[in-house]
């Protein structure tokens, strides 16, 4: 699957509505996000292309910044013109945003240095109908400044075994560093950005579901003090909904 | 249809996802979000009622805080129970989000002192998925100093004729008066948020359709202040699509 010499490698910037397909990744029912995406460069070139993103996200997750890269036959298309072929052949609900010639080094996975993600709680018996499928309902008050306090636990570098959900991999280095989880509340909408230098799998759900836990007062911040010192797969538990969860930004 | 001495008036908040049904007003196939709650009610008391609505909105066009009143039998339930048991009979796309006794000369429609609306704009080649069916795609830039200009032109007291869909009333008093228009940008979102005392058919659409109209360099703002000077119903012709729009809040 090397890059031959006569192709350029493309780095796309993409957004999606989660709702519609079975995750990023590729799938035998052929509803992957990256389905679509290889699709679409089917109807386009003449052979088939590896579409690299920069992380899998799940059933349901959306994006505003996903990365992928692809190896396309060089000097076909210029970057506007790769954008408005690529979405003429795509659902409506994936949008190639940008689009740019990236160097033969680039790679949408390897070269990422951190990743910004967004979690939005609707704290509130009812939903407002425009939020339904974009934010976990909690149809009870939770405690803000607890959230906050649990956010502030994660930060920093720390082995995440407790708050990941992978299998089958006990050699994994587990320890992963988060920069900053800033959390705003307005009105019933809750929303945490967090960044980090990379994310166990289901990470970001369970780090998201136990700081609910907390601030729903079902466990008190020791609780996660005790998760993070004695880390084991999956040892937390509470995973939040994928809805909720936004893809928003790779740094790269 | 007066109010019986058995009967308590409640007051009723509103949000909805327009896009599913055809709009505020009852309709021969029952899907206006009238007749869902005319429904509801049917399914929690022997006798129908009928729903007041403060205003009609079209079909696409969303709400966050429409309100309605309807006269129910005395000490039925509690507010908090009518939130309840009229949720569980909606569909999800209307939810009843606050709901009080008002007194017997409370009228959802003639009580109105004033509604806000907010209009979503956005301006970019390409549609962030997430967007889909709650703003108006404007698929190129456009100035956005002059669409700011061009709704300062609208606040104050005017005849809006030029800026309405109405029909076969020939004697209706045209004159409105817009408070304030707020025009806010995030990227490629823009927020339109207006204040009026009284809105006349359309209106709301035809304001936002003329001012991207001059934003877009395809009239000037002498247009525009012609409209107002020599006023005729639905002169301006063009009217904004109804999914970019929300009723926010009725003022009592």
């Amino acid at each position: 699957m090397g890059a031959a010499r006569n192709t350029s490698r493309l780095k796309l910037t993409l957004a999606y509505d989660g709702r519609p397909f079975s995750g990023w990744q590729s799938q035998p029912n052929k509803n992957g996000v990256q389905d679509h995406l290889r699709k679409a460069f089917q109807n386009l070139l003449p052979t088939p292309v590896v579409v690299h993103g920069a992380g899998r996200t799940d059933a349901g997750v959306h994006a505003l910044g996903q990365v992928a890269h692809v190896d396309v036959p060089s000097e076909r298309f210029a970057p506007a013109t790769w954008i408005a072929a690529l979405n003429a052949n795509l659902p409506p609900e994936i949008r190639v945003m940008r689009c740019q010639f990236a160097s033969r080094d680039f790679h949408a996975r390897y070269s990422a240095i951190g990743k910004t993600y967004r979690y939005r709680l609707w704290s509130n018996a009812i939903l407002q109908p425009l939020e339904m499928g974009r934010c976990w309902h909690l149809p009870f008050r939770i405690d803000r400044e607890l959230l906050s306090d649990a956010a502030a636990r994660f930060v920093g570098s720390h082995d995440f075994a407790s708050f990941s959900a992978s299998r089958g991999k006990p050699d994994e280095n587990t320890i992963r560093t988060i920069q900053w989880i800033d959390v705003r509340a307005a009105k019933d909408l809750i929303r945490l950005d967090l960044e980090g230098t990379g994310f166990l799998y289901r990470m970001v759900r369970m780090l998201v579901g136990s700081m609910v836990r907390v601030a729903s007062g079902k466990e008190n911040l020791a609780w996660i003090d005790g998760l993070l010192r004695h880390p084991a797969i999956g040892k937390s538990g509470y995973t939040a909904p994928a809805e909720g969860l936004y893809l928003l930004k790779v740094k790269y």
